[in-house]
C-alpha cells in the first residue's frame, strides 16, 4: 500500500455533496479532499467553516475547481440536471469521475457521458449506485454467486421512502424523472447486478396511484408504483416504490433461486435494541436512505480512490447506469400510459402496431 | 349455547377431505360428523378404520350420502372438477354447504353455484378461503379496520409452495386452472377482503417463467408468476406465486396504508425454537399450507357450524368466490398471452380494439 | 384407535379448572367429561350454563363426584392447598389422576401423593407441567436428544408474568410457596427434563428484590428473583422469575450445549403480524401464560387420556414433581436467608457447620 | 471545529494494538498517529510495512516512544500485565492515556493507575470499555434515562465467545484473571453504567463448569460461569460468560425496569441478509468481538481524541474501571471457592465469621 493520496474535488455541497465531501476528507484515508465547488453562497459558507480549516479550497465556479493544481478526481454530487455536463467536463479535463446516480434522467444524455468516457479509457468513471457497496448486498451477491440458491430466477426489490410531510418530493418530481427513475433505479441496478449486466429486457409494465399526494399527477408522477420487468434470459424482477412509508426507509430485496432465497433487509432495524413495553416488542428502523447506507457511501469513496490510485477497474460498469435509466424510463412511461411496453432481444422497442 | 349438534357429511376423503372429516369429527364440538362419501376404495378403507368406530357412515356414492337421515350440512372437499356439481346438488337437497375453494376454475360454472344458492336463501353456503379464518390475518384486518394504518392503498401478497420434487404439480396443472387460479386465488381473496368486496378491477397484467418445470408450458402454466391488479377505487395489489420455494411454504402479505403497514408472516417460523450452531441462527418454517393454516381450518369448521345452528350470516360472501376466480382467470390469461387486460367500471372487459 | 372414551371428572372450576373442563369436553376427542365438582356457587352456576347441556353432572362435593358412575379419571384443578388431598382420595378410589402443578408447595406433602400412587401402580398419576406438552419445547428436546447441540451444559430459563396492576399476586403469595415454587417450578422441571430426571442438585443460591410490590415481603416473597442451581453431573441452570413484565408473559429458555444452543421463545410473538408505524416495527406478545400455552394444555389432556385408555406410561414421572418442589423450596429459602445451600450427592442437605 | 490534530502514540501492536493503530491513523480525522512501540520484531516489521509510509515512527522501547517530539496521548494496547505500568509512565510523562481494559487483573494495581492520574488532573485518562461507545448500548441507555422503562431493576448480561478450537484461551487463562475478569468485566461495567456508577455491591455468588476445557481448572478458571450480583440500592444483575458458543460471539444484555425492558442484541445478526434454504431461515452472526464492536472502537478513538483536544471530561470515569475489577475478582473468587461473598454498604467485605 502506497502512502500517496488521491487529490479529490467535490462538485456540489447540497445534502449529499456535504456527505461526500466529509467522507473524502475524513473517512477515506487514501484520499485528500483538496477542493469543492458550489454556486450556492450558503454552501460556500459551510465549506469555509467546515472544510477550509483542513486546507480545502472552495470554488464558486465548477470550471475553476477543475483547474485546481494537482486535482486527480472529481465527485459529481450536484443537482441531477448538471450531472452529465459536469461529468463530461471533468472527463475532458482528464479527471477521474465518481458521479452520483443517475447520470441523467434521460437515456440520451446519460449516453453522452459514456461517449465522453470512451474517449479517455485511462480514466476511472463510475456512477455511484450505493447498494453495490453495501455489505449486506455484497454478502447476498457472493452467496448467490457461490451457488447458494441455485439459479437466480426472480427478484423482488423495493425502494420506499418515509413520508416527508413537507411534500418536498412533489416539487422535486418536476425534475426527478419520476418515481421509477428516482427510486427504483437502485432496484433496477440490483437486478442487472444479480441477473447479469447483459440481461436484456423483454417487457415492462407498471401501475401506480397517488395515495397521499395527488399533486404529483401534475408532474406525471405517482407516490406508489409497482413495476414488472421481464428479461429475455427468462428471469423476472418486480419493483415497488413508495413515498409514504410510516416507519422509515424500507429498502428490501429478495433474490429467489431454484434452490433458495436471499432476503436483504426484510426485517429492517436501526440497531440491535428491542424495546419491550405495554405495546409489545418494538424496534426502530432507519429513517432515511443515508441512515441505512452511510457505510456504503464510505466504502464507495474508499474503493473508488483505490481504483484510481492503483489503476484497477471500477467495480461497476458505466454502461449499467445507462441501462438502468432506460428501464426506469420505460417503467415510468408504462406507469403513465398504462400500456405494457415490449422490446426485442436486440434491445429495440417493438412498436404497438407490430404486437 | 345450545347442546344441539349439527349433522355434517363430508364429500371426498383425499388429503384435504380427511382433514375436514377429522376436524368435524374431533375438533368441532358443536358438530357431529355422521357421514362421508368417496368413490375411492382406499379412501373408503381409511373411513372404515378411522371414522366408522365413531359411528360415521361411509358412502361410495355422493347422492346416497345426501339422503343420510338427518343430514344438515355438507363439506365439499372432493376434486375441484366436481365442487360445483356437488355443491349444487347439496343445495338442491336443502343442505348447508361448506365448499373447498375454488367453486370452479371457470367463472361461469362458479356462477351456477351462486344461482343455486340464490334460490335457497335460508341455507348457509360458503366457499372456504382459509385465510379468512386465520388468527393473524384477522388481527391484521381488525387493526386496519380500526384505522391503524390510515387508508389501505397497496397490497403485496404471495402464495409460494415448497418445491415438490415429485413434480406432482405438473400433472395437476392440467386441471388446476393455472398458478393464479390455484395459488393466488387466496391472495386475490385477501385483496377483496382488505380493500372491500365491492372493489372493481381496472386492469390486470402478469408475467411468469418456468424456472424448474418447463413441462408446465404444456398446460399453459408457469412455476413462478407475478401479477399486478389495479382497482377502480385507486388501490393496487400485486401478487407473487411460486412452486419452487426451498425452505417451505411462504405465504406472506403486506397491507400498506397511508399511515402504516401491516405485515403478515414476513418472518415465517414453524415454532418458537431458534437453533444456534456453526451455521449461524436458524429456524424452521412450515413445509406445507396445512402446517401453516391448520387452526384456520379448525376455526372455519367451528364458525360454519355455528352459523348453521344459529342462523347467522357466514363470514364471507359467496359472490366473492366468483370475483376471485374472475380476477385469477384474467391474470392467468395475461400470464400466457403477455397482454394487459382492462375492465371498465361496470366490470366489462374493454376490447383491445377500443384501447 | 378404539372409539371407547375415557370418563373424566374435573375438580375445581376456577380459571384453570374451567379451561380443563372445556378442554376435556370439547377438545379431547377420546374423553367424555362426565362430572365436575366445586364448592363455589358461582362456579356451579357456570357449570349449569356451560356444561350441563352436554350431560355433565356438577357436584358441590368432591367425594360425591368420585362416586360418579363409571368415572375413570380425575383432573385436579382446584386450589393448590387441596391438590394433594384430592389427588390421594382419587387414587384411593381407583381413579387415574391428572393433577395441576404443584402437587403441594411442601416437599413432604408432595411426597404423600407419590406414596399413595405407589400403592396403585395400575393407575396413571401425572402432575401437569404444561411445558412438557408444548410443541416448541418438545422440538427443542428432540433436537437436543438427536445430538444437535452436543452435550447440554447450561440452561437459562425464565418465567416472567405481565404485571397485574390489581396486585392480586400479593395476596396470592401467602399460599403460593413463593416466586420460585410458583413460577420457576416450570423452569426447574425443564432443567430436570433436559438434563435428565436423575440430575442431583449440588447447590442453590438466589437473590431477589421487590421492585414494584414491597408488600410481598410480608409473605417472605419477592417480585423479581434470580436463582443459580448447580448439579452434581456438572451442569448448571439459572432462573429468572418476575411479576412485573410490561409487554406480557415472557417465558423463555435457552439450552446451551458444547456444539450449539437451542433458544425457545427468545423472540416472543402473539401471532404472525408485524405493525410498521411511526414508532418503528412492532409486534404484540402473549399477555398471560394461557395465551402462550393453550395448545400445550389441549395436548396434555389428549395424551393423558390416551395413556389411560391404552395403559401406556405417562410422559413425565411423578417423582419429578417432588424433585422440582424440593429445588424450588430451597431456592426460595436461599432467596430469603441470602445463604447458599449445599447438597451432597445423596441429595442430603449439608449443614452449614460442615461447610 | 479546529483543524489541529492530536498527536497519538500506540503501545503494543498485537491483534488489538494493530486495530487501535489503524483506527487512529485512518479513521480518527482529528488525530495523527505519530508513533508506535512494541518489543516484538514481527510487529515492528508490520509497522514498517503498514505505518511507516504514513510517517509513523516505530519504537522498540516504550519509554523512547514517550519521548517522541510533540506526543500528546498514548493508547496502551499492550499485554494486560503491563497496562498499569505503561499507563502510569505515560501519565507521569504528561500524556493523555487511553488504556485497554482492564487496567490490571488486580484491584490494587488498578488503583495505582488512579492514584497516578489523580496527581495529574489536567490529563485525560480513560479505560476503554468498548460497549460504552456502541450505538446500540447508547441508544438503550438514552431510552432508559428518558424514563422509557420506568426504574431499572434487573440486568441480565452475557459475554460469550465463540469456541476457539485451538484452545488458546486455556494458556491465556494463566494471566487473564479468570473468565469473570476477562469477559464479564464488560457486563459489570454495563451494570455500573446503567444502575449508576455509585452502585455498591451487597453480595456476589457464582458457579461454573468446564464443559469443554477441563484444563482450565489448572488456572482456577472455568469455561462457563454464571454470577449473581446484588447491589445495596436494591438492584440485581446476573451475568453469564462462556468460551464455547457454536454460532459466534453472543454478547447480549437486557435491562428490565418497572415499566419496560430494553434488550440489546438478543437477536444477533452479522448483517441484513437472511438465507432461506432447505434448512429453514438462517442468518450469520458476528464471529468475534471485533466483528460486533468495530465501530465502537472507532467511536472511542474519536471521542477520546475530541476530549483531549477540547479539554472536556472523558465519557467514563476511571474509578469505574477499578470497581469493575473489584466485582469481577470477587465473582471469580466465588466461582472457585463456591462461597457467596458479602459486602457492607461502605464497600468492605464482611468476614465469613460475622455472617
Amino acid at each position: 500500500m502506497s502512502a500517496r493520496k488521491l487529490k479529490v474535488g467535490c462538485a456540489g455541497l447540497g445534502r449529499m455533496g456535504k456527505r461526500h465531501a466529509l467522507n473524502f476528507l475524513q473517512r477515506t484515508p487514501r484520499a485528500d479532499l483538496v477542493a469543492v465547488s458550489t454556486p450556492d453562497d450558503s454552501e460556500l459558507e459551510w465549506a469555509k467553516a467546515n472544510l477550509a480549516p483542513y486546507g480545502v479550497t472552495a470554488y464558486k465556479n465548477y470550471e475553476d475547481m477543475l483547474k485546481h493544481e494537482g486535482l486527480e478526481a472529481v465527485v459529481v454530487a450536484s443537482a441531477t440536471a448538471v450531472h452529465a455536463e459536469q461529468a463530461i467536463k471533468a472527463i475532458e479535463a482528464g479527471k477521474n469521475v465518481l458521479c452520483e446516480k443517475p447520470l441523467s434522467t434521460s437515456v440520451e444524455i446519460s449516453q453522452t457521458v459514456l461517449d465522453a468516457a470512451a474517449k479517455k479509457p485511462e480514466l476511472k468513471v463510475m456512477c455511484g449506485f450505493s447498494r453495490r457497496f453495501d455489505a449486506s448486498y455484497r454478502d447476498a451477491f457472493n452467496k448467490m454467486s457461490a451457488g447458494g440458491i441455485g439459479a437466480p430466477a426472480v427478484m423482488r426489490s423495493q425502494t420506499c421512502d418515509k413520508l416527508d410531510p413537507t411534500g418536498f418530493f412533489v416539487a422535486y418530481a418536476e425534475f426527478s424523472g419520476g418515481i421509477f427513475v428516482d427510486c427504483s433505479i437502485h432496484d433496477i441496478d440490483l437486478a442487472l447486478w444479480f441477473f447479469g449486466q447483459d440481461s436484456k429486457v423483454k417487457s415492462v409494465s407498471a401501475v401506480g396511484i397517488t395515495a397521499v399526494e395527488p399533486d404529483l399527477r401534475k408532474h406525471n408522477d405517482r407516490d406508489n408504483a409497482v413495476g414488472l420487468v421481464e428479461f429475455h434470459n427468462g428471469k423476472i424482477a418486480y419493483f415497488y416504490a413508495s413515498r409514504m412509508m410510516a416507519a422509515g426507509q424500507e429498502d428490501t430485496t429478495e433474490i429467489i433461486g431454484t434452490k433458495g432465497k436471499l432476503a436483504v433487509n426484510t426485517q429492517p432495524a436501526l440497531n440491535l435494541v428491542n424495546i419491550f413495553d405495554e405495546n409489545g416488542v418494538r424496534r426502530e428502523i432507519p429513517q432515511h436512505y443515508y441512515d441505512r447506507f452511510e457505510y456504503a457511501f464510505v466504502t464507495e469513496a474508499n474503493e473508488f480512490t483505490a481504483c484510481c490510485l492503483e489503476n484497477t477497474p471500477v467495480p461497476l460498469k458505466l454502461e449499467g447506469a445507462v441501462q438502468a435509466v432506460r428501464i426506469g424510463a420505460a417503467l415510468q412511461e408504462s406507469l403513465i400510459t398504462g400500456e405494457k411496453i415490449f422490446f426485442d432481444d436486440a434491445g429495440q422497442r417493438i412498436p404497438k402496431a407490430r404486437l
